[in-house]
C-alpha cells in the first residue's frame, strides 16, 4: 500500500508525457478527452468497463522495501545439486558495466547491424568461445536453455535425416533434458528411446542420439566408438556438454560428435532459480543452414570495412513459416554477452585454472569420502561425484545436509550427487564432509585419465583484457558503438520498447533472487513462490483468464506451450482428429512454426484489404476442415496495429466448430486494462513479459512468455520432472520449472508500481502516442491500415512499398537514414514487406516523438529533393546512409551533397550525436562467405 | 582469509600489466628484476624492508561476503534526529546511472573544460538550484559539509571586514556547526560569541553573525530586523539553511542575508553515517571574488559557442598560497551532481510537493502530540518539532523509542526533537506517536504563517525531465560529453587516477552503509566501528604511525587537522611561541593555506636545481627562527616526483629545533609497502584515500583525508560534539565524527583485496610505469627532475617551459591536442609552471601507456613540423586543438591542415574516438563576464 504521504506516482515517471502534453496530442488528433478518444478507438464490444484488480500503485521506495521482505523469504542454502546449474562468480566489472547498465540491457535485437556492432562483437566472441571449447566449426549466439537446445538439436538432426523416426537419448542425461526431448518428439512423430548408451542400436531408422558428456551424474567417458557406429549408419550424434569441463577433457568435436549443446550459465551468469542463461549450440560446418536461432557473422560494409551482422537471416521462421522446424525467435543475448565477457576477462589461462581448481576440489572430496568408506560410483569425473548409498544412510545424510543449509542431489536409488563449482572454498568442503561425518584426507586418488590436448581461446580477444581497467574500457568501447534506449527512442513496432525502470531492475541483482538453485526444495524459496503467486494472479486478472504457467521462457515458447495444452485438451476429449490450426496470413512467423512443432497442420486465413481477418475465408476454411479444427491463433490488436471489430465473431465461429482460440499476446500493450482477452472468448494466450511488462530486451533477450488459460485448460498446464506433474499436465517446455525466474521480479514490480489505474493509463497513452505520430507522419507517408474509427491501435504501419519504384529510394534507405538523425529504425518489412511499423509506447514523451516525426518529415523532403533532381539519385544521403564519422570527415569527400547534410541534417544533432561505427552492412556478402567466429588477428585491417 | 581454492588474485586485476609486460618494461629501462630496479630507485635509508601487517589478500568474492557480514552489524534503526541529516529517497534512475556508473564516478576534476561539459552542466544546475532556493546571486559548486561551509562563510566575512574580530553565532545552530566555528575561529584570532540571536550586539568590532534558519530545533522566524541592524554597522549576516524548507518559507536572500550555507544532502544523497554530501555556499554578487571553493561559470569557446568551465581559477590557493584564507581544494562533485539531478528530476513542482508533504506530516505529528498533552516548543516549523519534557518522562520515551528501533534527538534539557523527511509514511507516524503513547488526531492546528512568495527553479532544465526515460537520456547525454577512466588513462600527476574496482564500489550502495545517521548511538553501528577500526589499524601499519583520525573529509582538511594537532601539542607544552611552519616552495598550495588557517606563520624553503629541498636554506631558516619552529611540511616523494635522499636529515633538523614534521600524503602511492613515513621521522601525515586508496575522484570529489600520528600527538586528535572529546582533543574539523564514512568501505576493500603483498607490488609497478613512460618520452621532451639514481618516483615532469618561445606552441596546446588523440591531459603547470606532470599509476597497462607515449611522440612530430614550417604556425592542429566533430565536418573547413590530421591523427582513433563537445574554452572571457547560473533559455543558441 502506498502511503498517503507518498510524493511519487510511478505512472508519472513511466509515462513519457505530462498532462499538458497529453492534452496537446489529443487536440492534435481531434479529441477533447482521453475517454472520448478511447471510446472511439476501441470497439465497444471488446471494452472491459470495470477496474483491474491488481492492487493500487505502490511507490518506488515502498516497492523496494516490500520486495526486500519477499526476497528475504528465500533461504540462503548452498546448493551442490548441479544437474545443469552451478554456482558461479559474476565478475563485478561485468555485473556493474553490463548487467546493471541500461546501455547494454535496454538495447534491441541487432537487426540494424550498423548501430549494434558492440554487442555483435560480444556475440561473435561468444560463438568463438563455444566453437573453441566444443571443437566445432559453427555456433550460434544462444538458445533459451540447455534442455530446449537439446530439442533443437534433435529436430536439426531430424531435418538432416528426414525419413527416419527413432531418436536415442542417453538415460544419464539431465532429467529435464530428457523430458524436453519427450515434449518435442511426440507431437512431431519422433520415437524417443531413452536407454543406456551401450544399448543404442543404430540403423536406417535412427535419426541420431543425444549423449551427455560428462554424464548427468558426473562420469567422464569416451564415445568415439559410438560416433563411428552412428556415422556408419548415417545416424548423427549430439552431445550435451559442459563448457568448463571441456577445458580439461577432449571436446565433442574431436571425439566425433556432429552437434554440441549446453548452457553457458556457469560462465558468470547467476543461477537465478533457473534462468535466464544462454544455452549454446555448435555443430560441424555442414549444418550451417540448419542452425536454429541467430548466428552472428562477419561481413563487410559498403566501404569494404569489416562489419558484423546476424547471418543467414532469410532462414528466420517468418519466411519459412509453416515449413519452419523451429520457432526460436528471442535469444539470450544479455546472458551470452555476459558469458562471453567472462571468457574474455578470465582468458584461456584463467578458464583452465578455474576448471583445474574445481576438479582438484572434487578429487579431494571424492578421496576424502572414499577414505571414510563411501563408494564413489565413477572414478573419472570433472566436478560431480555420485556416492552409492543405502536408503537409511542416504536419508540420514539428507537430514544432516538440510540442517547444515546444504542442498545435494538425491537420486531415486538413494545415491547422492555432489557438484562443486568455483565458489566452493575450504570451509565449504569441510562442511560437506561433515555432513557425511567424514574428514578431509591428505592423499588425492583421482585424476582425469584422458586430458584435452587441443588448444582453445587463443584469439587475442581472450588474452588482452585481464586487468579490470582494460576490461571496463573494452566493455565501454563496445557499449558506445550501440544505440540503446538511453540514447533515443526505439520505435519498434510489435516489440514495445518501453521504459525499463531502474527500480524494476535493481532487485534482479539481489543475492536472494540470483542464488537459489531451481531444483532446491520449493519450501526454501517461499519468496519466489509468493512472487510467482502474485504475478500469476495479476496476469490472470489482466487477461480475464483462470490459469497461468510461468514456465515458457520466451514468447514463441509460450505459443508452443499454449498449443500443446490445446492439443492435450482435444486428446483428452478423444478428439484426436482435431489437428488443424488456423492462422491469419498476417500472423507472426512464430505462430505457424509453433503450430507445426505442436504437431498441427496449419491452414492460413486470408486478410482483407483493411488488413483484417477475412471472415468469409475463415468460414470457408472452417467449413472445409469441419471436424479437424483444433484451434485458431489470433493476434489482438492485429499485427497490423488495428483493433478488429470482428474478434468476438471469430471466437464464436471457432468455438462453434469445436476449436479453441489462441491469442498471441505480442500486442497486449494495447489492451491492458481496456479489454480482457478472456472476455473476448480467448481460451489461452501468452504474454510477452519483455514487451508489455517491462522486462528489458537485453539486446535480443532474455524474454519470458508465460501463458494464461481458461479453466478447462488448467489441467494441461506444463509439469516438470523435478517439481512434478499432475494427472493431465503436459511435459515440461523449459529446463526450469518457472522458466527464467530471476527476471520475474521486473514484471512483478512493473505491475505493482503502476497498479490498476496506472496500467490502464499506460495503455491509453500508448494508443494515443501511436495515433498522434500517425497523424503527424501521414501527411508525408501513407499510413497503411486503420480501424473502423480511422484510428490505429498502439502502433501503425507506414507504406513505402511504392517508394522505390516511384523515387528510387528504398524502405531500407529510409531506415538507415534515420540512423543519421540519431534514431533506431522502426520494424522493417514486417508484417508487410516494404513498410515500416512504428510503436512509440507510452514511455516516450511528446518531445521525443516530435523529434522522430521531424526526422521522418525531413527524410520525406530529402526524398522529394531526389525526385525533383535536386539531389543525385545515384549519390544521395539516403542511399549512402548511415554515415560514419570517419567517412564524413575524410579528406576525400566526393559526394554530391555536403558533409553537413550527411551527418547533421537536424539541429538537435549538434547538441548530441550518436555515430554509427560502420557504413551500410552488406548482408549478402556475409551469407556467401559465412564466418561466425572471431577472424584471425592478422586479418584485422587497421581501419 | 582467501580460500586456497580461490582462482582470483585481485592484484592481477588491479595492476594493468601482466608479468610479461612488466619484464618488457624493466628491460626497456635497463633492469633485470624489479628488486634491482626498486633498490636503485628508492634511497636505501628510507626503505622499509619488512612486510606490511594488513593481512593477506582476500579475493573479490570472499570480500563481498565478509563485508556483508560486517555491514549486517549496523542495525536498521529509523532516525528522526535531523540536526543536518535527513533520510531521503535517491531516485533509482540517479542511483543507477550516476552513483553506480563509472562514466560519472571515475571522472577527474573538470580542469580540462573541453572534456567535462557534462558534469559542468550538472554543476551549473546545482548552482542555479542553490541560488534560486536561497535567493542569492552567486553560488559555488559545493563545499565539504554544512559545518565547514559555516567556517568558510565566517572567514569570507572576515576578509570583507578585515579589521574586526568578533563573530556571533546563534546558539540554536547545529552543535557541530558551532564547534566548527570554534575550530576555525580561534587559531586565526576571531572571537566567537555564541548566544541568542536577540543578544547579538552589532558594532564596529563585529565581523558578522551566523543564524540557523530554520533553527536547529526547528523554529521558523524572520530576521529582517537583525539583517538591517547588522548592515547599519557594516556587519554581515550568514544564514545556515535547509534547501527543502526554502521551498515553503522566504529565502535568506529576500530577508536580507549576505551569505547562505547549508547541505544539499536531503536532495537524494544518502545519509551514509555522515557523508559524503555536498554542502553549498551562496552569496550576494559582491562576494564573487571571495567565494571559497569552485564556481562553475559560463563562457565561450574559440568558435564563440557557449562553453562551461570553472570560473575565477586564479584565486585557487596554489596561486595565493600563504595569503589564502581557505584551503578548500576537493569539492563534493559527485554528490552535488546527484543533488542537482534530484532537483532536475522532481522539478520545481515536485520539490514543492515534497516539502509540503513533509510539512503536513510534521503538522499532524505536532497536533497529535499536542492533543495528547505534550508541549510543542515552537509553533512555527517546517519538518522539525521540539517537545518540552520532564527528565523522567523524556527517559521513558527514549527507552520506548529504542525498543521501537527509533532514534529521536535528545536535548540536554531533556526536550526531545523529531525531524521528519520524505521517507516517513503513515505507519512511521503511528509508530512515533505510539512511542509517546499518543494517537493520530484529525485536526491539524499548525501551519506556516509567512510563506515564500518568490518563485524558483523556473529554468526549463528543472521542468523538462520528469519522466524516467527523459531523465535517463539526459544523464546519458551529459555522461557522453565527458572523458572518464572508462574511456582512457587519466595520467594526472599528483592525483593518482588508479582503478576504482567495481567490487570496492558495490558496498557503498548497501542500505547498511547508506542509512545510518551519524548521531545515532554508536553501539547501533558496530559494523561501521569494526570497519573504522580495521582501516585505522591498517593505515597506522602502512604509515608506521601510532594514532589515526578518520574525521577529515578531504586532503586539505587532513593537512589542517594535522597542523591543529601540532599546534595543540606545542600549546600543551606551553610552547606558545612555536608558530612557524616551514614549507618548501614546491609544496601544494593547500599547505601554506592550511598553515595560515591553523594560525601559523609560513616561512618558505627554497628548492635546489634538482627540485629538492635546499638543505642550506632550511638550516638558515631554522637558525633565524630558532625557538619559533612549530613544524615543517614535506611531501614525500616530493611534488616533483623525486625520492629525496635528504628526508631523514630534514626530519632530524626539524626535531632538533623542537619542531614536528608534517607529511603531505598526496604521493603515498609511491611508498606504500616500500617505506613507512613513521620510520623516516614524520610525526603526522594525512592520507588521500581518494588517491592512494582507490576512492574514485567522482569528477572532483568526494575525497577523504584521514591523518595518522605518532604517539605523542594521539591525545590531540579531533573530538566531536556528539561523540565526545577527550581531555586534550582538538575540536571537530568535520561536521560528522567519521568524516565521509560511507565511502570508507572502498578503501577498506582496496586494502583487504590487495593485502600485504599486493599493496607493495602495486607501489613497485606504479614506480616502474612512471619510469617506463619517462624513458619513452624523454627522447622527445626533456624530463625535468630525477632522483640521484636517475630515476623518477611514481610520476615525472616533462619540461615545456621553453616550448612556446622556441616553437610557438604552448604547453596548453600540447594538453589540448592530447584530447584529439583521445586522452586527458596530465597535470598542467603544477608544481612547475609550463610543465606537464604525468602519473600513470599501477592500474594502467603497458599497452595503454604505449598509446599515450605514442600520442606524445606524435605531438612532438607535429611541433617539429611547425618549427620546420611544414605546418602553419598561425593555423595548426595544436593551437586549434581540440577539434569537435561539428568543426571537423563542417563544410567550411578552411584550415591549412586536413580534417583527418585534425581528428584522426592516430590509428587507434578509427577504432574508438572520443569527441569533445566544445572547442578551446576562453577562460578570461568567462571571468570578465561572470555567469554562474543556467543562462535564460532564450539565450541558448541553437548550436
Amino acid at each position: 500500500m502506498k502511503s498517503k504521504y507518498s510524493n511519487s506516482e510511478f505512472s508519472k515517471r513511466h509515462i513519457g508525457s505530462n498532462q499538458n502534453q497529453v492534452k496537446a496530442m489529443l487536440k492534435e488528433i481531434g479529441y477533447d478527452s482521453m475517454d472520448e478518444f478511447i471510446a472511439e478507438t476501441i470497439p465497444n464490444q471488446i471494452r472491459f468497463k470495470g477496474n483491474l484488480n491488481v492492487g493500487d500503485s505502490v511507490d518506488e521506495y515502498e516497492l523496494i522495501h516490500s520486495l526486500k521482505m519477499i526476497a528475504s523469504k528465500n533461504k540462503p542454502f548452498k546448493s551442490y545439486i548441479g544437474t545443469g546449474y552451478y554456482n558461479t562468480i559474476t565478475p563485478n566489472v561485468i555485473l556493474r558495466n553490463i548487467f546493471e547498465n541500461p546501455g547494454w540491457y535496454t538495447a534491441y535485437t541487432p537487426y540494424q547491424a550498423e548501430i549494434s556492432q558492440g554487442r555483435l562483437e560480444a556475440l561473435l566472441n561468444f560463438q568463438t568461445m563455444v566453437m573453441d571449447m566444443t571443437g566445432m566449426e559453427i555456433a550460434n549466439a544462444s538458445l533459451l536453455d540447455e534442455a530446449t537446445a537439446a530439442g533443437e538439436a534433435m529436430v536439426m538432426m531430424s531435418r538432416e535425416n528426414p525419413n527416419r523416426n527413432i531418436f536415442y537419448a542417453d538415460q544419464n542425461c539431465h532429467p529435464q533434458t530428457i523430458e524436453l526431448l519427450r515434449t518435442r518428439s511426440e507431437p512431431v512423430g519422433i520415437n524417443l528411446v531413452v536407454c543406456k548408451i551401450e544399448d543404442f542400436d543404430f540403423n536406417d531408422d535412427v535419426i541420431g542420439a543425444l549423449i551427455q558428456y560428462p554424464s548427468s551424474d558426473g562420469k567422464i567417458f569416451s564415445f568415439d566408438d559410438i560416433c563411428q557406429n552412428a556415422h556408419s549408419k548415417k545416424s548423427l550424434i549430439a552431445v550435451a556438454t559442459d563448457l568448463l569441463a571441456l577445458a580439461l577433457i577432449p571436446s565433442p568435436g574431436e571425439i566425433g560428435a556432429d552437434i554440441a549443446i549446453g548452457s553457458s550459465q556457469r560462465f558468470g551468469v547467476p543461477v537465478g532459480f533457473g534462468g535466464p542463461h544462454a544455452a549454446f549450440i555448435s555443430a560441424k560446418e555442414r549444418f550451417k543452414r540448419k542452425m536454429p536461432g541467430r548466428m552472428i557473422g562477419v561481413s563487410v560494409d559498403s566501404k569494404g570495412n569489416r562489419a558484423l551482422r546476424m547471418a543467414l537471416q532469410t532462414r528466420e521462421q517468418h519466411i519459412r513459416r509453416a515449413k519452419a522446424t523451429s520457432n526460436i525467435c528471442t535469444a539470450q543475448v544479455l546472458l551470452s554477452v555476459m558469458a562471453s565477457m567472462y571468457a574474455v576477462y578470465h582468458g584461456r589461462d584463467g578458464i583452465i585454472s578455474i576448471a583445474n581448481n574445481i576438479h582438484e576440489k572434487t578429487s579431494l572430496l571424492a578421496s576424502s569420502l572414499a577414505k571414510s568408506g563411501f563408494k564413489i560410483v565413477h572414478n573419472q569425473f570433472f566436478d560431480t561425484i555420485r556416492i552409492e548409498l543405502e536408503k537409511s544412510q542416504s536419508e540420514l545424510i539428507k537430514e544432516e545436509a538440510l540442517k547444515n543449509h546444504i542442498n545435494l542431489r538425491y537420486f531415486e536409488n538413494h545415491d547422492i550427487g555432489i557438484s562443486l563449482d568455483e565458489t566452493v572454498n575450504d570451509n565449504d568442503l569441510i562442511e560437506i564432509l561433515s555432513t557425511f561425518n567424514a574428514k578431509i584426507t591428505d592423499s588425492v586418488n583421482y585424476s582425469i585419465e584422458v586430458k584435452r590436448i587441443s588448444d582453445f581461446m587463443r584469439h587475442p580477444v581472450f588474452n588482452s583484457y585481464q586487468s579490470e581497467t582494460e576490461m571496463m574500457r573494452y566493455i565501454h568501447k563496445l557499449e558506445t558503438k550501440d544505440l540503446a534506449l538511453n540514447t533515443s527512442m526505439i520505435s519498434l513496432g510489435s516489440c514495445t520498447m518501453k521504459l525499463n525502470a531502474a527500480t524494476q531492475m535493481i532487485p534482479v541483482s539481489w543475492n536472494e533472487f540470483s542464488n537459489p538453485h531451481p531444483f532446491a526444495p520449493l519450501d526454501q524459496n517461499k519468496g519466489y513462490l509468493k512472487l510467482f503467486d502474485d504475478l500469476s494472479n495479476w496476469l490472470k486478472n489482466i487477461t480475464g483468464l483462470e490459469g497461468c504457467s510461468l514456465q515458457p521462457n520466451s514468447g514463441a515458447q509460450g505459443e508452443y506451450t499454449g498449443l500443446l495444452t490445446i492439443r492435450a485438451y482435444h486428446i483428452d476429449k478423444k478428439n484426436t482428429e482435431k489437428n488443424i490450426c488456423l492462422i491469419p496470413e498476417s500472423a507472426h512467423g512464430t505462430n505457424p512454426a509453433s503450430a507445426v512443432m505442436a504437431g498441427m497442420n496449419v491452414v492460413p486465413i486470408k486478410c482483407d484489404s483493411m488488413g483484417n481477418i477475412d471472415i468469409e475465408d475463415l468460414k470457408d476454411k472452417i467449413h472445409s476442415h469441419k471436424d479437424q479444427i483444433s484451434c485458431m491463433m489470433v493476434t489482438y490488436p492485429s499485427t497490423h496495429g488495428v483493433f478488429e471489430e470482428s474478434i468476438n465473431e471469430i471466437c464464436d465461429l471457432i468455438h462453434n466448430a469445436g476449436g479453441l482460440v489462441y491469442l498471441d499476446g505480442a500486442n497486449m500493450n494495447a489492451i491492458v486494462g481496456l479489454s480482457k482477452v478472456g472476455d473476448l472468448g480467448v481460451d489461452v494466450c501468452h504474454i510477452n513479459l519483455h514487451k508489455t511488462f517491462a522486462i528489458p530486451h537485453g539486446g535480443g533477450g532474455p524474454g519470458m512468455g508465460p501463458i494464461c488459460v481458461k479453466e478447462h485448460l488448467i489441467p494441461f498446464l506444463p509439469g516438470h520432472p523435478i517439481t512434478g506433474h499432475t494427472e493431465k499436465s503436459i511435459t515440461a517446455v523449459s529446463a526450469a520449472p518457472f522458466g527464467s525466474a530471476s527476471i520475474l521480479p521486473i514484471s512483478w514490480s512493473y505491475i505493482a508500481l503502476l497498479g490498476n489505474k496506472g496500467l490502464k493509463e499506460s495503455t491509453e497513452i500508448a494508443i494515443l502516442n501511436a495515433n498522434y505520430m500517425a497523424k503527424r507522419i501521414e501527411k508525408h507517408f501513407p499510413v497503411l491500415y486503420r480501424g473502423l474509427s480511422g484510428n490505429s491501435a498502439h502502433e501503425f504501419i507506414i507504406d513505402l512499398r511504392n517508394l522505390k519504384s516511384e523515387t528510387g529510394i528504398s524502405d531500407e534507405d529510409v531506415a538507415k537514414r534515420l540512423i543519421d538523425y540519431g534514431f533506431h529504425a522502426p520494424t522493417m518489412s514486417w508484417p508487410v514487406p516494404g513498410t515500416l511499423m512504428i510503436e512509440p509506447t507510452e514511455s516516450e514523451s511528446k518531445e521525443e516523438m516530435d523529434r522522430f516525426c521531424d526526422a521522418m518529415i525531413a527524410i520525406r523532403k530529402e526524398i522529394d529533393e531526389v525526385v525533383e533532381g535536386k539531389i543525385n539519385i545515384n549519390d544521395n544521403p539516403l542511399s549512402n546512409a548511415p554515415h560514419t564519422a570517419i567517412e564524413v570527415m575524410s579528406d576525400n569527400w566526393e559526394h554530391s551533397y555536403s558533409r553537413e547534410k550527411a551527418a547533421y541534417p537536424a539541429d538537435w544533432l549538434k547538441d548530441y550525436k550518436y555515430w554509427p561505427t560502420v557504413s551500410r552492412v552488406d548482408n549478402a556478402h556475409g551469407d556467401r562467405n559465412l564466418i561466425c567466429s572471431c577472424p584471425p588477428i592478422e586479418t584485422y585491417s587497421k581501419q
